[in-house]
């Protein structure tokens, strides 16, 4: 038995027991450790170097757009919280309560933000004041807890990263660009660095963050055929500045309620990343957020030549920008095979004494097992052109299983029958009416994704009670 | 009235009351905002952005000697907390504790992190397990709670961010190197980014960290001659190995405790920044960590040709990697020349018609007020070698006052009656008795801030009890 079946035994497949696959990856790739508290998790070196890199990619997106990051507090007064009817109602039974500092009680007891509306809103009534203080765009990338009462490695932990975007504006108008501007970043997010294809589009009422007006999101399909929420964007229209008071003289000197929007994303796109990419052998990281995008494995390392000419390679990578490293390591290069195969690292450079007498090396692609002779000469640009065939053929594979899991219903039998033989999303017309949603989710346990800003008119009539339905939406089961 | 008096009288004179000026500074200059809960303040985007190129610089120093970020959860269970003696006695008096989720009362209370050494240890305690697994050289980057009686912005908040760093080795050695090595970072981070001359050395066991076996820090002296704790960097040798269980198989098969170490620096940087650097026309930030070090004021902006030179400029320096700014408000250039006054940016550029008809623009530096006729040709390096002109007088101003106020002392009434006179650091004999050092703190109120690496003998005896002395220590008041 080499030690790449080895390894690869020690992991569930993937199509027998999905869940178990899901926490067999992140153990052993090395992603999370567990904590004393449940739900709250380690991420490790690798998991949080991921985390480091979409962070970059989202944070640059955000300062191009003129966003500027903040910090408020972690610790939000009882009587805060309870300024905003509906978000207290939402979140009240979630939070976690500070009651003592040292050994005193104290006077008011202080909830641990499971989200930071109230305090950017606290903020904003303090600080604007006339049109010229507007827009402002903040965003801040923090940890936020949820007392949740069941917890899955990254989908949901009772404390996760994210940023939380809270920008107030002059005009309704305004403010609703921005909340669509943001989702299209999240999608360009998930499809060009994740390799993550979305589906956009507002939530229906049921499905509408506690607080806001309209709810829009991204939304991916895992390979197991259910739906990830992996971005929201909300718009709030006036409500949150009625609640909280904030005020602005215009231009034209009356005195004004502005208008707001929140939108986060959180480390539960890592869960989205595993689940959407990730095979028997373990992960498939997508290269343009891989920690590492290429690893180095010299073969007989002991021959002459070989370890400089595979430190040489890595200088060379490292200089055009790769992200390579080398596993110069006394394991067998058979247990690093099977090491980066679970790590999911996009490229393995194979090379020792008889390639580098041809000047060549051998590529091994780990989405595909694809083994490739390349020349030393000009390797740079084909490790690039090979990072970037590997993001387009994951999106596409992606894109592939999404399209073979979408089907449409008419009516609730047949939505039943044909999720009952392949999980997946179910484009159906809806009335409008959240009484068939909730009829939907009852007979099927499908809930509404989102109503698509791609329409498509399927149906005359509403999937569950034949009504009139102009709209299409996309239900599925969820994470 | 100019708008830039008027702008200047908002803020206390520095040398009037220096608590009072600081608090202005750090208020007018739009750093924070008060929150609900007292020394829980809200970092506004120019304070933010001030720390983000703190973490910057140093996260590429830590990442460029092998270090890597983790996350560790922010609440840890009393029972982790209180496995080290020490650590639990000396921070027990000060954590907020969690004991509620939901509506339901928590079996365990969790106090929110003081700081992480448990939780990393634990994490060790379940990964480390052969010598292959050493070193762990980990960093993170979060916010901590302590229960502070009295709070100041920046200098002592009950919430704030900074890093942590908690490293395991398989030997003293390494472990000691690897202690001085992040002191030498963070001494590097103060001077050559800060612009803020540190004093290096040790603590007395007094004043070490609870639980660690050295502590050894980077101390500044503000310009009001008190002292600012800027880093500490712990060596634990095997205290914590030992309280928590963390063995590894060496290389000769025998089982062994790891050495540990643990460094971090906070935002109470960006208070020794404001305390060093600041005037009374308000902040003055080192032009390698500014948000913004150069703002153009375009004159009679309605001119022909006025904005487009402006923009022209902004473009270029940009493009050279020069963080510049333009102001293109219908306020006054008085106004403007204020504002940019009190949030300390290095260099304002103004461009008017008559300027541009010279192909010439005027530099006004921050720091000294100097007004320089520079040419629009070949202008960023001009930009780029005053701003480093401006650190290098930043550091050598603040390396005077330093010098000025620090003074020799062989005995008590000397010691108390130079800093009756002018408030600064003491050089002083001490003998290493820790009756000596309280002796000295209750008769001056200065505490040892350290024993500096750079030793002189000024005397032979203790400046407390006469009896022979070989250590030279920096007594200092503090913040």
């Amino acid at each position: 038995m080499t030690g790449s079946q080895k390894r690869v035994e020690q992991i569930t497949s993937r199509d027998k027991d999905f869940a178990q696959w899901y926490t067999d990856v992140v153990k052993k790739a090395g992603l999370i450790d567990y904590s004393g508290v449940k739900g709250c998790v380690i991420l490790r070196p690798y998991a949080y170097a991921v985390w480091e890199n979409i962070q970059k990619v989202l944070d640059g997106m955000f300062k191009q757009t003129g966003h500027e990051n903040v910090y408020m507090p972690l610790l939000i007064p009882e009587s805060l919280l309870q300024k905003e009817k509906e978000l207290i109602e939402g979140f009240a039974p979630e939070v976690a309560w500070v009651t003592h500092g040292g050994a005193e009680e104290l006077s008011e007891r202080l909830c641990i933000r499971p989200t930071s509306e109230t305090l950017f809103c606290e903020h904003y009534h303090n600080t604007v004041h006339s049109w010229r203080d507007l827009p402002k765009l903040y965003n801040q990338w923090c940890s936020v807890v949820r007392w949740e009462k069941t917890t899955r490695p990254f989908l949901r932990h009772r404390e996760f990263l994210w940023q939380e975007g809270h920008t107030v504006h002059a005009t309704a108008d305004e403010a609703i660009e921005e909340t669509v501007a943001i989702l299209e970043t999240y999608a360009e997010l998930c499809e060009k660095y994740l390799a993550m294809p979305v589906i956009k589009g507002p939530k229906t009422k049921n499905e509408t963050f506690p607080g806001a007006a309209v709810t829009y999101a991204v939304e991916c399909m895992m390979h197991d055929g259910r739906g990830l929420q992996a971005g929201t964007s909300h718009y709030f229209g006036d409500i949150f500045a009625k609640a909280f008071d904030i005020e602005f003289t215009d231009k034209d000197n009356t005195q004004k309620h502005p208008f707001q929007t929140s939108w986060g994303v959180s480390t539960r796109l890592i869960g989205g990343i595993i689940m959407v990419h990730g095979d028997d052998s373990g992960l498939i990281l997508p290269p343009r957020i891989a920690p590492t995008q290429l690893v180095i494995v010299p073969i007989s390392m002991h021959k002459e030549g070989v370890l400089d000419a595979a430190k040489d390679i890595k200088t060379r990578l490292l200089t055009a920008g790769i992200r390579a490293s080398m596993d110069m390591s006394d394991q067998s290069p058979g247990w690093k095979f099977a090491e980066y195969e679970m790590k999911g690292v996009a490229l393995r450079l194979e090379i020792g004494p008889r390639d580098l007498a041809e000047k060549m090396c051998v590529i091994v692609r780990r989405d595909t097992g694809e083994k490739l002779h390349v020349a030393l000469n000009g390797l740079e640009k084909e490790i690039a052109r090979l990072l970037d065939m590997v993001h387009d053929e994951l999106l596409e594979r992606a894109r592939k299983n999404l399209a073979a899991r979408t089907f449409d219903a008419t009516g609730l039998d047949e939505m039943k029958a044909k999720l009952e033989k392949k999980i997946g999303f179910a484009r159906a017309m809806w009335c409008g009416n959240a009484g068939c949603e909730q009829e939907i989710n009852e007979k099927t346990s499908m809930r509404a994704r989102c109503v698509p800003f791609e329409q498509e008119k399927i149906a005359d009539t509403c999937v569950c009670c034949g009504s009139p339905a102009e709209k299409m939406v996309i239900f599925g089961l969820q994470y």
